[in-house]
């Protein structure tokens, strides 16, 4: 059994709730579990320099953790002077993950911001960016497409991520802080609605790992996209 | 009348919900009209240097804001590798307002952390965050009381601040964002429960003020922060 | 009585000498007391980029203090790498202070710089910069209006800065370093020459102050700032 | 046909030259055609603080890549004062992939540093780091073994990465850079000698991909990973 | 002639002032013609931890240069964030000319640290901060051979700076603004009062220069070397 | 006899390979015995913002080491964020000794940044990276001479240099490391083909030294000079 006590191929609840920013032109609080994320789309009237005159847009992500979303206190990066390595890391993640998921060119030439900010962390926190930043998006596209700015939809299909791993010798799906901890092998699985890969970022870390244990978590993760994408969906509706 | 069509002297609807962070020793989300703000406290072993073997602790703050807590988006500090001069000015007055309302020596050789973020703003955020801030400090400090570690309430009174501003020649409390764009002197009242001042900070944003209107000012000022005690005591009730 | 021996009510000597930098628009040498700072101002042929287009001008400041300025060497900005908070305060503080006594319209779409370097620090360096930096401003918007550049003098009032604060229960005007650690409550007044309250700054820093206590800090601050426009006066004769 | 002639799963030449560096305790240049990356290993004393007491050692990696190392001059990161996001990335990438292969205990508390500096980029940079730098770590551990420091080889099994894409919906092993921009899919394979895997990461860049594109790529990154082990193997016998 | 109208070996008024601030172990203000520098010498009880141990002590010096000592405002090296490289090179000039003076077993473990400030700038600044910064720490060692604190006098001699340049064709001593602008070869020369070489640092601006010239340039060095030492001299007596 | 075993006017063996950067307009690396230095010159077709519209172009250099160039690792500029004041010291030389060379008229407003990589360091780090990047500038003017950018050639003479030093009382050409830790004076000369000097940089760094030590390094840095001087013709030949 796993240090949760879920099965092994068992997700924790999904809440998203949209709609939670007074200001922002899409914006979502998704929670798995614990971990409690704050989604908000910004949209820019400008792309970024190097897609002037393209005629292609932009979505780009922010990631930033509250000092206290963790057991013991982290320090507050704008006091650091920096973001650490590691939020530079998952930012360009969901940065990436969620352009897979946007046809630029009927974006047109504006950028999308995305900012998720955590809130309260209990593991699988870029994988909740992405999931909610997506809700986050689509919310701030439906607003583009209103306002007739956009002639065709930019949004090619849905995007969500969740984390798997190996742990005692068993593939698990969705793990929370104490077994992302004592995991000897996880990662994320970034997919569409339509269940193609977008992203697959699987580390040893502690004990490498083979290939059949690689396509069992593909399995795991092939089911805990469809949960996340239904709740997208159920969120949307 | 006012823009926000309150009358002069009214406030916005204040609420403070407490215990929303699992992880911090203290935590509260205060709520003043639109602006909203979540404060934790964390409780750390060591004081810091300056006071090593003086028996004395210490209590600082931090501040920040989500980047699209505002109607525009707001670049985030982290990404841009510093605080502002507007931020480190009120993580000063946060943490300078606390002490007031602390006995060092009670607390013992630690430091708690009191960190305010703003998750939605819409004026009057650095007041929220220290009516807020207490309540997240009172409840960390009830933790400490609890388990024995100090021996008798380093908490000496509430502390609680508001805003006032002229606007068109009126007095003004608790102003709200548009107020307090087009008010002509603003600032901020830092107050115990028992009705001391701890921190003036009064300015002029475009007309200069009078002696008669300090005097409304701190009137006003001292009606805000009779309700904001009470919300307070209630919410820790 | 007070540690430096002076009356309650008594100011340090004043002195201000105009002209001292050779190259500078406008500049003084203001010196209360132990505490000397010298004052440039520089006038720049644009405003700040979000004035474009306006009409109107800005008045900036900056603030500094000499590493030997004070009994112990203070790390210099430049080597650390940043403006400390405090700094970061003070030169705000006197930007807007100063802004409060100029026509922004009048001065039209140029910025004048003013540079507050504290030589010798003895209690009271930001009221002694505002104080200075004001006669600095004076003397180079002479030379925008002997050079026909101005139609109208933008200059509205005088503008001075005192400090005042509670020590051992009794109110003392222009603290000197050793007044200004011990005071229970100490803080700042910005006037005009007309009598007219530009920025009010008082802060606990041990005990909280009464509204009565205040009173007495607004008369006494009262007799001061008329001190300082004397001397500013007497410098520009 | 792919850009460069090759066939689908051909590598490009690899050379691997060691001890080219007179002072580093292991050294080598890695040149898989031309990308070209010296790597260092150097031998610190001590383990990181966190590790204080532990009994283990630490392997961290370094990256950095000369300014015209490519087609057009790249800023040069100590002028811009801060490593990149890829940067910062890559490096991660390495230590972590590096310390998958050793037995951390075995090494005792000290650290190896691996610094891989790209001196010519045409793509695969990251994945020649890592099987240049574990050449660079290998020779550095038998420095320790020679000197009768450490009891037992640290070193668990050879580790090496290669670089995987889809292009034009063909499965491509080890991109050039002229490849690599245009890969709608592409990623790095990091494994053991033994074929187990140590990091997966796999990213659409322009379009998705499929489980059975995914399994194609794995085991093209099979055979590219014995050819890259047996070309560690022939530089160090 | 030459621009200034000196003759070409004549040298700017010399003036020092010794004693002019209050806190500082040594201090004095240096004037060099129009460039002004004030000195002072700060006595820190510890040496540089790289000398932890070694019974020697340590001279280290810092230059600044206020925003307007120049004819236009230059920016505030604090506000920057960081010091130029100009202003790295100076400092560590300065201090390697002091040490160079110094016996630093003599002076026992501790560090004296020099601050040079410009004031205002007329050229050959890094030359008067180098003869005024040798009053200054003259002085603060004074303090501690009058306190028992060192047992021999760690002075070995005189330490002073001048500029020289060949301009029109001709060699020029103690260049002003002007002249160093225009000038085709400039440098320094720091000596010691026995007329010793400590450091020449000549460059070509824009045209090379001789052996010839180098040696016309060191015999004007020697006459200005001798008069800086004699202001030197009559500044302490 | 000095450490190295060399007589003192002996030079170390000179190697210079050019054309060893795919990329780059121009390169070469250099070896000095064991200081070797990988050069690059990158053509830019704007002149820096200050040469706008002059009808001038420029030269500048970086300088970087890799970590393990020496005997015991430096830690990385770009990780510490930022390069150390030797660092800008010896860009800011290498910058002005090529541009001496130069008729920046001829060069028209286009920028060449020449980038001086030590590979490995064993002393003269500096010197090596004027006279290799001067040869790798002369490949790529002779790119744009080829290419007909420039109507003649802006390169007006060669541009090298060499080290000397007094050690033990001796003056020695060509310090390498151990020479250099241990000479009471050291420094740079750079010189033209034609013998012209264009900077001299000697420096007390123990002992202080005499007119005729002076003279005696100047003849030794002639002859360096010209060594220095042919192998860069044959280099090109």
């Amino acid at each position: 059994m796993r240090p949760s006590g879920r099965n092994l191929s068992d997700m924790r609840p999904i809440s998203i709730e949209t709609g939670v920013m007074r200001h922002a032109e899409g914006s979502c609080l998704i929670r798995c579990g614990e971990t409690h994320v704050l989604c908000t789309a910004t949209i820019e009237d400008k792309a970024p320099p190097f897609l002037k005159g393209s005629g292609q847009g932009w979505v780009t992500a922010e990631y930033g953790m509250l000092p206290r979303a963790t057991n013991s206190r982290n320090r507050r990066e704008a006091a650091a002077g920096k973001q650490t390595g590691r939020t530079q890391e998952i930012q360009r993640l969901i940065g990436r993950s969620l352009r897979a998921g946007v046809d630029r060119r009927a974006l047109g030439e504006r950028q999308i911001v995305v900012d998720c900010d955590v809130i309260q962390a209990d593991g699988g926190t870029r994988c909740a960016s992405i999931t909610g930043g997506w809700v986050a998006l689509r919310l701030a596209v439906n607003k583009l497409i209103q306002a007739g700015l956009v002639s065709s939809d930019p949004i090619i299909d849905h995007v969500a991520a969740v984390s798997c791993g190996v742990y005692a010798g068993q593939p698990l799906l969705d793990l929370d802080y104490a077994e992302d901890s004592e995991a000897g092998t996880d990662g994320n699985f970034v997919m569409t609605g339509g269940g193609r890969l977008i992203e697959v970022q699987m580390s040893a870390e502690g004990s490498t790992f083979s290939r059949e244990e690689m396509t069992q978590l593909m399995d795991l993760a092939d089911s805990g996209i469809a949960a996340l994408v239904a709740a997208q969906k159920a969120a949307l509706a």
